[in-house]
């Protein structure tokens, strides 16, 4: 069966094609000439040759010191540089977490519905999911207690504007997960590749500074580029030397050439200063996006307010198929991402939006798109 | 355990240190400026953001046509473009390889000694590894022979100037190997990392260009940048689907930004002109180093003639262990690599030595200092 994200993305990158669908952010917001002036100032350097040769597989010693004072400073995080390890993008945590932690028919909670590229790579470790529905203030906590009990290796959540429901877990959700953590066996993998982007600061606290028994994951792909690959993840002590044996036997490091780039880019950019400009272009865009949504869909559908990230969950009638709208939607040149896929259990009428990709023409044609085939196909 | 590769290349990096012990290419050799401005004109480009952007898993379509290309014109392997994918260096394609076809005690192949970054990642998956010896021109066949009588799923081999041991396949073994492998169950992995580095031509005819139970690997990183990650597989028709999948889970694709300014790089350096004065200058380095082993070394020990690649394969007296001279040398700040961590049995008195990553003044120190180890140790 061939992925139906890559699929998604194969089509959406067609000429003339509306996208929707899938978890790009805008690549208009990339510096790109910031970046390639890193490159330049690498590659103009005295370490140029250590840029194109082998690194150590934790990362490269700059980058990590960088991560782990702003987890310090933003999140309050107590980290060493010894705990940052990076990464191809996320995805390479949970495919390596997955390694270390899952053996078949291990158990492990993730959220309902739940970000479908995480649980593409945990499947391959063939665990058996309980899924936790997600409630708009978080995890629904009595299921969450529930399924504690059962001592799953791990917990997989994404607690700022979720992929894919742009959905944040409340300051109390949080506390008390944290307090779950500390009693259980469990380990929490917390996912923050949208956590910089809530349009007004911070959704809330890391669980990971409430709890040692997480692991957060970051990633510079929804703020600067995906394209260069770099990941991250903070892990507690007792998991260093297994995460390095780890880390290298799967690919043996992260790029150090986009490493670097990356470090001299952030050299040169305080990152709240480079962030303000894209945090209020999605908020812009949010707002055009739900404008556009109120003009444009039945009354029957119903939807989010997301305060960060790129998606919006749209909720089609009840008992209706949102898969339905993506052949019909495709016809039309608009390519849509239904929810179920994401899903444990249930999740027919759900669609998740990605507001970030298109640009603001492309956007009302969407729209106009979408609102068509919904009146055609429910 | 920590890694020992890693941690060897850790010891390495300290200032002071003289070499012979990692698989590091010459840094010296990259085309710093080239890859600049291969950079440069990307981020120039009208795709730049594209270059940022997520890309499909398979890889950037246009260095996918030129590895088939050169598949084609210097290998006579018959691959369409869809055969082709990149990864984050051949490291992943071991990997991947051993998620897709290795469930815990399934049989493999592997030469002994074998190329250790390899076996860490098969390890992962835990195999039974049939070891089968390797000679002065290649893996010893009747032990191959009964090996594939066990059905094993893979054989993992590197005909062309094998890491560790720098030694080749014969063309009547290739030949031999090609034959054995279509009659049976078992794909072959042929790593030709080094394949390119044959200092008068490659060293034999691929055995993917005559069996089609092969998945053959390749990478940029002994010629242009290990630190870019830019490996890539030739795959069968049938693995096409099941590899975009485990590849997606790994960690989505490997990057789109090192990727172009990789194909733009090759856009601009015809390979055979760019390999030309590399191959003279590891020639060159190998002709040094085996002068000053002639020189230095004590009349017990021998070694090979290697005709590419960067490894010399240093044999201690029968009876002795290698292992012992690590700490002696490293006592006196030269790194080496004992070869018994390659071997699934046997291989005590053997040295893995890099002749590629020392200047021409390392070496002559580092041999000196080797030398001297040898005589207090043995």
């Amino acid at each position: 069966m061939e992925s139906f994200i890559m699929q998604l993305i194969a089509v959406a990158n067609k000429p003339g094609m509306i996208s929707f669908a899938t978890g790009l952010p805008d690549k208009r917001l990339f510096d790109v000439k910031g970046i390639e002036k890193a490159a330049i100032e690498v590659m103009e350097g005295e370490d140029a040759g250590d840029a194109l040769q082998y690194g150590v597989t934790e990362g490269f010693p700059s980058l990590r010191k960088k991560i782990a004072d702003r987890c310090k400073r933003t999140m309050n995080i107590d980290t060493k540089v010894d705990n940052v390890f990076i990464t191809n993008g996320s995805q390479e945590c949970f495919d390596n977490l997955g390694k270390m932690f899952l053996d078949r028919g291990d158990k492990m909670i993730v959220e309902n519905p739940c970000y479908l590229g995480a649980l593409q790579s945990y499947s391959v470790y063939a665990p058996k999911y309980i899924g936790v529905d997600l409630n708009n203030d978080g995890p629904n906590l009595d299921q969450l207690t529930v399924a504690l009990k059962e001592k799953p290796k791990l917990f997989y959540g994404i607690p700022n504007y979720q992929n894919p429901s742009g959905m944040c877990y409340s300051e109390e959700s949080r506390k008390q997960i944290a307090e779950m953590l500390s009693d259980s066996e469990t380990l929490m993998i917390e996912d923050d590749a949208y956590g910089e982007l809530g349009y007004d600061g911070r959704a809330g606290k890391a669980i990971r500074s409430m709890s040692d028994n997480v692991v957060l994951t970051g990633s510079y792909s929804k703020i600067i580029s995906p394209g260069m690959r770099i990941g991250w993840m903070v892990i507690p002590d007792w998991m260093i030397e297994q995460t390095k044996v780890s880390l290298e036997a799967g690919c043996l490091h992260a790029g150090s050439f986009s490493q670097r780039i990356m470090d001299r880019f952030l050299e040169k950019n305080d990152l709240d200063v480079y962030l303000k400009p894209i945090r209020a272009e999605y908020k812009r865009k949010r707002d055009l996006f739900l404008d556009l949504m109120e003009d444009h869909l039945p009354d029957t559908m119903s939807w989010n307010d997301p305060t960060g990230g790129i998606f919006v969950w749209l909720l089609t009638p009840k008992g209706t198929d949102a898969m339905h709208l993506y052949d019909a939607a495709l016809k039309k040149k608009l390519v849509l991402m239904p929810g179920r896929p994401f899903h444990i259990r249930n999740g027919e009428n759900t669609i998740r939006l990605n507001f970030a990709t298109a640009c603001d023409e492309d956007m009302k044609k969407g729209m106009e798109i979408l609102s068509k085939v919904c009146k055609d196909v429910f």
